[in-house]
Parts: structure tokens; sequence; C-alpha cells
């Protein structure tokens, strides 16, 4: 069984495990075996509780969030079983529960339990479940916690990724470097998931390219550059032409000609000296070992005194051979100027020698990159097309997390309602439909949810939508299309059909299609238009008599 | 050989594999690859290369870190060896490379590695190498982005734990409750673990508690007291006394009874009004099921008027029947007053009823703490016991990330040195050695590296320490004791002995021992001094000969 989880093989119906084999049963919080002994020792955990996943605030002062790690939790659904040894555990940390209560926990599964969710990718908002679970109220308190790890993270790194690609806009390449990073290595693995589902371009995470088809990118590091002391450590200098027509016996040679022709012979005469030799010697290598794919790091030593003219001797070179280079990646200093003066160096290349399409070389910027950095580039103006963002995406540093909450609205038909002294905490209680109503206009204009068994919103039809708690915020609403959100991704023992679960390049196509579609204003980075989320007036009417009947009235002395 | 990953089976001369099974040679950036292959082509992949892992600053603002991760990074490079199907992966992913390439990847493990570190759960310090990686460059480049990723975020949360302890104080229960909130799954388990290192007592994350044998803490959530909605649901009424002597048919009326008293015959008369019906169903419940170990969570609905009343019952009713209650949980409002306020009104039980010691009941504190709530708490005065720490702690929300680096120094025994405009980023070039000077008080003085064959410093001896960058920075030192710091972890080839893992337990007490022995101002929240590193007068002057030898010259237009 342990091989099995290991290997991700399918056990729940054909879902198959788990990505992460730590991800079991054993992976949630004690108090949620403590309370299903509690409620086992009642005789009130097959009663049936409903239960709804969701935020409070979007993360990043922003005013949007994406949803992700709905698939994990299916999966994680799929094969929920405790094995023995899991069990045995579960004995020695709760010495003095019943054996019957060991039973009962061997025997359960999700087979009774209910998952209705917002499709993964969707945009999403404060308040409005991601995900409604129903079950036995036992089962469902243990998915808590794992629902919650899988879900949190997951939004939190493909908004933010979302939020990189608006800053960064639609034409930039955008890599994901964060892997050495990440808060561990499944950050890192997550970090690319869900980077590449908001948009991103590629990673240059192997293992995580290879879990979930992700294109993986890299060249060579500062090491590789260093690790060169001069060009004599080149002893195999041969290079066969991209066409396979003829050979260069001495492609060495070949580059410190060019070398020569750049610093002599050009309008670039005296805009640098001597380069660096070990420098010369590391791209060299690298292009007689990826010719078809040349990207160097540039900045080892000086960017425009010894980088970039390093670089251009050794593209020029390949040129003769047939081979185009892909361009350079700077990863420290001012990225703005030294794009600019690179692609300016480019230019001239490209027209003093005649070699059509040179200044277009490609320029990928690293170092700390993040939305801010990025937004202030595009101020300053930047010739950068790539950006290798690590840090700051993958451990989402301006907001290292999201307060997915997972809250009791039913049990056994009677709605709860969690109180609290901050009105934001406050849950919204029933079991709930939710909608997305859209204008004319096409976009999403607010988000209503409403009793299960109140009739939906209707096309054409007027419709009041009621700010959930504060009682003056109210408005009408005509829809000219309704798109009901959360749809059955696990129908447990009823009859619904189950929603298929798309592959990863799908839900990344439906995120990039979903943010394009919203109204701009809701997605600017200074100061964003708050997103309607709202309740029927029904519902309306009955938090507000629940809220009153539950709180205590207060006594001032 | 899979099965065997998964399962966490000995590989590496009885060094079991990583924790986590997602951790392969794959867990790596793609440039590793893409080096190592041109290395390979240029016949250098087996030059002798020194790398030194490293942080340049210490995080959260303070003057002290923690290294994290050791551990993992030896079980890594224990086990590391390419399957055929990783070998498949990566010849789908680098087409252009030369089948001889891939037979050597095949042919590779890390026999011909060497480790030094700095044992797990000292306190260290910028610039100081955590680790000296020599080997074989194609395959040390290739551990670079895992060792990255298995010590930042470790030495991060270790960290973070250490600082939530120093300021929370020796006496106070420290809980890790983090798993929700954390980067992921992993992130979730790696930070129960270092944080338990750090000096935490325990976790609620059972997984944690299962891997590593951390303790393991948990009650019952908001969640379990609004599934109750009144005192006829419970059924089961009896409870038999904590001796066995004698059983109570009706648990349910002696807690009414009880709750009655204090309403209305005690000094706490008139201070709440008519309590949570619900609450108190949800309590008495949990009570019957664990009446060992009563601890309630007591904010539901009103911490003074219905909490501390209803727990207070249950508590009493328990007393009666000879078990002793635990204690009661806040988890939201002002945890300073509220902490005050239910440690009078169990003052006024104990009094008021002459149950000794129910007025040092525990009461333990959650909700969105960390380092600077905690301080806050400190001051206003409180009388909480124990703080469950969640977000913050595992997330190192105040910096999501530690800036580990992995730089070559050497190679084929030629020091190299990484050059930066920015000082700070400067690397210190040649394998060296470090050691930690302490002074007469038996406080650490300052770390000083030298180059590999000088002779060590030695007791008694005065020596002169030089700060690497900065020229005028320099003192005399007469240690008192002398340590070296990096230990040999891994010998690979080479005849020296190699240091054994400890357990957990033993370095969170080295942990805790170290951080004692510090000098106190380095430990201080605010304003902290550094402590000092430094470099030998030797090699100091070997850094600024190589840094001028390698920088260009500028020119000025």
């Amino acid at each position: 069984m342990a091989e099995a989880a290991a290997n991700g093989e399918a056990r729940g119906g054909g879902v198959p495990r788990p990505t992460n084999p730590m991800v079991t049963p054993l992976l949630t919080d004690l108090y949620q075996f403590t309370m299903a002994y509690a409620y086992w020792k009642a005789g009130k955990h097959l009663d049936r509780a409903v239960f709804d996943l969701y935020f409070r605030k979007n993360p990043f002062g922003g005013e949007f969030t994406i949803f992700g790690g709905l698939e994990e939790c299916i999966r994680f659904i799929a094969n929920f079983k405790f094995t023995e040894e899991e069990i045995k555990f579960l004995r020695s940390v709760m010495p003095t529960c019943e054996d019957g209560f060991f039973e009962y926990l061997s025997s359960i599964d999700c087979s009774d339990v209910e998952v209705y969710a917002i499709p993964e990718g969707y945009v999403v908002f404060p308040k409005v479940p991601l995900m409604r679970i129903e079950g036995p109220v036992a089962v469902v308190q243990l998915l808590e916690t794992p629902f919650l790890s899988l879900v949190n993270y997951a939004s939190l790194v493909t908004t933010n990724a979302a939020r990189h690609r608006l800053v960064a806009g639609k034409s930039k390449n955008l890599l994901e470097f964060g892997l050495r990073r990440a808060q561990g290595p499944d950050g890192g693995i997550s970090a690319s998931r869900y980077s590449y589902m908001g948009g991103f371009d590629a990673t240059s995470n192997v293992a995580a390219g290879r879990l979930f088809g992700i294109p993986i990118r890299g060249t060579h590091s500062h090491a590789f550059v260093s690790s060169f002391m001069g060009l004599d450590e080149i002893t195999d200098k041969a290079l066969t032409s991209s066409n396979g027509s003829n050979k260069c016996e001495d492609f060495v040679s070949l580059v410190q000609n060019w070398l020569t022709k750049i610093q002599d012979g050009s309008s670039l005469c005296g805009t640098f000296g001597e380069t660096s030799q070990s420098e010369l010697a590391a791209f060299t290598s690298y292009a007689l070992a990826f010719p078809n794919s040349f990207l160097a790091l540039v900045d080892t030593y000086d960017v425009m005194r010894s980088g970039v003219p390093n670089f251009c001797a050794v593209a020029l070179a390949l040129n003769d051979m047939g081979y185009k280079a892909v361009g350079i990646r700077l990863d420290s200093g001012d990225l703005a100027y030294l794009s600019v003066e690179t692609r300016k160096f480019f230019h001239s290349v490209e027209k003093d020698f005649g070699i059509v399409g040179f200044g277009k070389m490609n320029i990928t910027a690293s170092n700390d990159l993040n939305e801010e950095t990025i937004d202030a580039l595009n101020k300053q103006g930047h010739e950068v097309d790539a950006f290798g963002i690590g840090t700051y995406l993958v451990t989402c540093y301006a907001q290292a997390a999201l307060g997915c909450v997972f809250k009791l609205v039913e049990i056994n038909k009677q709605p709860r309602i969690k109180l609290s002294e901050d009105v934001t905490k406050v849950s919204i209680p029933c079991k709930k439909k939710c909608y997305r109503l859209y204008g004319k206009e096409g976009y999403p204009l607010v988000d209503i949810m409403t009793g299960e068994d109140e009739p939906g919103p209707k096309i054409g039809e007027r419709l009041l939508c009621r700010h959930p708690f504060n009682e003056s915020k109210r408005a009408h609403v005509v829809p000219q299309h309704v798109e009901e959100l959360l749809k059955c991704y696990w129908p447990g023992k009823s009859s619904k059909s189950r929603e298929e679960l798309p592959s990863l390049h799908e839900i990344r196509a439906r995120c990039i299609q979903h943010l394009e579609r919203m109204r701009p204003d809701h997605m600017r980075r200074l100061n964003p238009t708050p997103y309607k989320v709202s309740v029927s007036a029904k519902l309306y009417d009955f938090i507000h008599f629940l809220w009153l009947n539950e709180a205590p009235v207060g006594e001032l002395q």
C-alpha cells in the first residue's frame, strides 16, 4: 500500500494519489482526531455536516485571487484510507480512546463525502466558498487541515504569478527560478506548478518539469564562468556547422578573431578594453556544447566591458557556422540601464557587421525581481525580453500566506454561524449556491450566494444583491449571463455526475482567459476597485436573524 | 528502486533516504545539467572543485541564525544516483547532447564528494561557510540547488522558532500550529521539525509527530463547538471516576449543577448570565471523551460570559470525579485582557469552592501570534501559559526566505573569487578552515576563517582578526577556547572519519544550549550587536590581491 502511495498509483476510482507521497490522512492537526473521537463518543460522528472553504481577504493588496490546489484535494479524498500502521500510531497518540473508535477510523473513506468547488484556475473573491464539502462530520473534519494546506499556498502562488504576468505584460517571457529559495523541496515543486498555472512560461526546476510537463529552461551560472582560467583549457576546439556541410577545426581562434574585430574594427572600438579570458573560455566552451542554444550570463566580471563583448564574439563565430545565438542574461546591477546599453551594443554589431537580426538578441534579466521592480523597470524603460523570477515569486515574499478557512455552515440541516467581534470573521451560514453574474459588456459584475433551495438568478431578470453584513450596501443587477460557480467534483453517494479534472495546460489557459475578461479596474496594481460579493435578500435576512439569535446581549458596567 | 526511495530505505552506507521522497537528483535547476554537459564536453567535469554554502545576512533583523537541514543534505548525497527513467527524461530535455554524457550521468554518485559542515543546530553567522563541498565540479554543481533548497528554509524556520522562544521566555509552552497555512504540505512537515529544533515544545501536525518523534498536541476547534445544538444531544451521560471507584450516571446534570452554583452561589454571581447551551454541550461531550485531558476553546460565543463559566462548570464536575481539567484556549480578542480576566475567574473559583490549584489552570493563546505580538503581550502583562503559533512561524512571514548561496572558491587548487559591485556579494576565495574563538567569560567572541594550510588559532596566543573587506576593522584576540567549526560529515574517498548524525532531540538540546551561551547583546530583539566574523591576516591579503587582479579598471568618460 505504501509503495502504491509513493508511486502515485490510482486507487480512488481512477484518480491518482496526491503528487507528494507525504500527503496522507495523518497530514492533519491532532485536534481533528480528538474531535473525531469526541463526535464518535457522543454518537454524532455520522451527523451530516456542510463546511465551506473560503478566504476573507485578497492577497498582495489586490482585489482578486486565483483558485489553485483543487486537483490535489480530489486526489487526496479519492485515495483517503488509513493504513494499519497509521492506526497503530494514532492508538499510541490517543491511548485513552476506545478500540471501537480505531475500528471506525479503519473503516472510513470518502465515499460518503460530496465536494463542490469552483473550477481550478478561476478568478475568485473573498467570502465565496471555493469548495463546499458535505459528509459525516467526523470525516469532513479530518479533511480540514490537508485541504487548507493544499489550497492555501497553491492559490497564493498562482495569484502571485498572475500578478507578475499582469505587470510584465503578455509579450515577455516569464521564467520561474525559485527552487533554491522555496520553503522546502515541495514548496519548490508546487511553486513551479502553480506559477505555470498563473501564466509563467517555464521553470528551471527539472523535477517539476517532469512531473507536470512544464517547459524547462536553464543555461549556466557564475560558477561555470569562474571555473575556467583561460582559453588554453579548451582542448576539443572543433565545431561542425549547423547544416553539417563544413567543420571549423579551431572555433576558439574564430571567436578570438571576432573579438579583435569588435575591439578594433567596429564602431564599438574604445568602448571596452581587454575582456576576461576566463569568461571568454567559459562562453566558448558553452557554445561548443550548445551551439544551437547559446545563452550567456554576462555579469560575472563586468557586463559592458567584458560580458557583452565576449558574448558577441562567440555569437558572431557561431553565426559564421550557421548557428543563431539566443542571447544573454543579466543577474546584477542596474537592469534598466544595462539592458538598454546591451541592446545598443547588439544593434551596433548588427549594423557594423551586417548580421540581420543580431539587434533583436534575447535579453533575460534576473536578480531578486518582483512586481515592484518590474513595474519600476517598465517606468524607466528597458530592453528586457524575459524575466527570471525566484525568491519573491515562490515564497510570496510580499505576503507569505493566504488565510483560507474551513467553516461549519450546516449540520443535520441546521444552519450554523460562527460569530466574532470582528465582523469580517463572521461566517455566512447555510448550505449555499453561488453564482457569477455577467453584464452587457461581458465582464463579471458580482458574485451572489443564495440558500440552496432558492431559485437561481435568471438572465434578464432584475435581482437585488446585498452585502452580507452591511445593510446599506445593495444593488440591483440584470444579469446577461449567469454562471453557477460550485460544480460537483466528488459526488459521493449522490447521483450527480463528476466534473473532469482538466490538465495543467488547460487550467493555465482558462486562468489566462479569465484574467483577461475581468474589468481592468479590478486588476490594476494601484487602488484596484473591489469586485462585489453579495448574498440574496432572503439569505441576508436569515444571516441577521441567526446572528441576533446567537449573540449574547452585552452588559455595560 | 523507486519503492526503496519512497520507503526511506537505506542505500548510502546506512544513511536513510531524504525524508521527502520527492527529493531526487532531478530536484535541481536545469542549468546544473547544461553546465555538467559543458564541463563534460570540455573534459573538465572531473576538475576538483570546492564550493562554500553560506548566507550573507541574518534574517528577521537579527544578528544570528541557526543552521538547519544538514541531515537531509547528507541523506541526499548518500543516496544520490540517477534512475534509468530519470536519465531517459534528461535525454528528452537535452536532445542535442551526446550519448556519452548520459552514460557518465548514469555512472555518478557522491562517493568522490567530501562534505564538511558546521553541526546542525549551531548558532551561525554571515559569510562563514555552513558547508564546504569538494568533488568533481560537474557532480558538486548538481548538488547546489537541492542543498540550497534543503538548507535555506530549514535554517530560516529554525531561527524563527528560536526567536519566538527567546521572546516568550523559557517557562512558556510553545506549540507549532502552522500546517494549514504552510507553503505546501512539505513546508508544513519541515516547519514542524525545525520549529521543534529551534526550541518549540510540540506540534499539532500528526504526520510530523510520527516522522520525527515530536510531541503532538490538539483539542478541538470552533466547528466542534458550533456542531452541537444543546445538551439533549448527549445520550451517553455516564462517567466513571478517575480511580474507577464510582460512576456518575448523569454527568450532564452534574455540570449543570455546577454552572448554577457558579452563577448564583459564588462571588462571580452577576458577572455573567445565561451561557451558550451548544457550547456547554460541546464542552461536556469533549470532557466525556477526554476526562483526563479536558482543554476547551472558549471564544466561540463570548469568552467571559459563556466560554469560561461553561469551562469551569465542566472542570468542577470533572474534579468531583477525580479528574483534573487542563485549561482553556483563547483564539481571538484581546489576549492580554482576556487571559488576566480568565485567571481572576479561576482564582475566584478556587477560593469560592476551595478547589486547590484551580487558579493555576493552563491558559493557551493562539490567533496570528508572532514575535511582536508576544512581546506586546509581555509588556502589557498577561496570564498566558502556552502560545500556539502558526502562520507567522511556519511561513516566516516577517522574512520568507534566507538567501543562502553556493559559491565556487577553488578549482584544481586555484582559488576563485566572485566579484560584484555590491561588496557584500563578493565571495571569500580559497578552501578554508573556520574557527570559533571563545573568551574568558565563556562567550564566543569571533569566528575566523583561514586558508586551509595556515596553522589554526591557539589557546592563549594573541591573534589578529580582520574584517574580510573593511581594512580598518580588525582586532586582536587571545582565545581561551578554540573550536574548529567545519567537521567531516561525508568523507568521500578521503580517510577522514565521518561525524555521526545526531537525533532531532539531541540537535534541539544543542541548539538551546548554544543559544544560551551567546552574549545576550547579540541576541536581543532591538538593535542587537553584530557578532564578529573575520579572516586571518594572511587570508585578508590574499583576498585583496586576487580582487585587484580580477577586477577590470574602470574608465570614467
